[in-house]
């Protein structure tokens, strides 16, 4: 059992624990951490680019369960090294990303430390809340995008070698008006932030429920991390109308299983700086 | 201007910036960093003792504005070094603190880093917001309790001496039942944590007020941080009826200084690890 998972069961009595963030009232919470040499390295990205991908993965938590992310919450610890500038291109990223998606930063605390830790809460709001545990057997599951150059990426930071600066690696790509269309039709869903496998054992969690691959899915595309493309399930009824709405938004399905009785559980590690 | 400033100020045109919590529609939302190295030493404080304080400083922040809190989320960096028995210890902490003001921990993250950093996230609900702008002229500045022991301790703590267990710095009191009894007679108030000095300076700012002290506050007493007492102003008509809520929650009132046209300023360095 992981640190991560120990620390959850430690509240497990708490329903509101287990999706990508947590459900009160019409209220979404969601937060999370992104540090310096356990999320980034400062010489892969700009502070800019940091601050932006922070604010960014955790706003994708927010997205993910239909709701619409309105207030932010940033916890900064920064070296004391840095400069005015410095302060300046981070908050530029912090400030870019909560422009684009409309959020209103309204707080936090910011000290002195060691190096670059950001913690980001982002509190939102839906009517229609969804989570890991509605996928039904039968259900259709679908994953967004291309997976794996995530991981491509990140295995090139760890070799010297330059990346595309469009790689989701630096800046994840949130389909949040495609997602909020589909939303109606699906049952589930989630972001793939740990790899696609270790997001399915989640989910069959969850759900309890099995997956009946169509075809067999690589390491390479299964354990990329930090993709922050949707992964959901869906009634087959509704395939058409998701269809079409991805068509309009240009997002490409990946439809690649089925939902059955049982469980899922994979080996890989997910690969995850 | 110090770092934290620089970074509020980033983000100044924002209104509801500026006080313990941030007030939006009937809920109050803080967030504070609790870092190892920071705010404290491992040596210093027991796992527990340390997970309990990052929550009470926290759970103040939405007290002294008059606010019930709700749900906390906590994100949680731990050394790879820890133990099983130790993350028990830390949610131990954790949990003993939202049992107390009837907390509902509903998430977060948790990560492994090198050291231990903790930041919490509260969300609270208030039917009547008290800010720190509201000190009027003539009205009386109060502090709760005894100032300078925190300061005295953590100076204790740095030359390696032992300090008492029932010590603020390790575990701070709220008084939450005398606060919320005089809140309909107050105009402003703010917990102490960095300082008496240096709380004024802000309530100064934030109120456009000055302060005509009744008698000189030594440093010892006026820059010690990390006391979390309650520093509050009030119109000289409710003096009564503030002395005997306290009185029937065994608080001291410190009624030290009158509000005036002006503005305060302090040369003082807050005293705070």
């Amino acid at each position: 059992m992981n640190k991560e998972e120990y620390f959850i069961k430690q509240f497990s009595n708490n329903k509101v624990i287990g999706d990508d963030g947590a459900f009160i009232d019409g209220f979404v919470y969601s937060m999370d951490a992104f540090f310096e040499n356990v999320h980034f390295k400062k010489e892969w990205m700009s502070l800019k680019q940091i601050a932006y991908k922070s604010m960014i993965v955790n706003i994708s938590d927010a997205i993910v369960m239909n709701a619409i992310p309105l207030y932010a919450l940033l916890s900064v610890a920064i070296p004391k090294s840095y400069t005015e500038d410095d302060l300046k291109e981070l908050s530029k990223g912090f400030k870019k990303a909560a422009k684009e998606f409309g959020i209103e930063i309204i707080g936090g605390d910011t000290i002195s430390n060691e190096k670059l830790d950001i913690s980001v809460t982002i509190i939102s709001k839906t009517s229609k809340p969804i989570f890991r545990k509605g996928v039904k057997r039968d259900d259709l599951l679908c994953y967004t995008g291309t997976l794996g150059t995530s991981k491509r990426d990140l295995e090139r930071l760890f070799q010297n070698k330059d990346i595309s600066k469009k790689s989701k690696f630096i800046k994840p790509v949130l389909n949040q008006k495609f997602f909020y269309e589909i939303a109606p039709y699906i049952t589930a869903s989630m972001d793939i932030s740990d790899g696609l496998f270790f997001e399915l054992e989640r989910l069959s969690k969850a759900s309890q429920v099995g997956f009946e691959f169509f075809d067999e899915i690589g390491n390479d595309i299964g354990t990329s991390g930090e993709e922050y493309e949707i992964l959901f399930s869906f009634n087959q009824k509704n395939l058409e109308k998701i269809k079409k709405i991805a068509k309009k938004h240009k997002i490409k399905l990946n439809i690649f299983a089925k939902a059955v009785k049982g469980k899922y559980r994979t080996d890989c590690k997910n690969h995850h700086f």
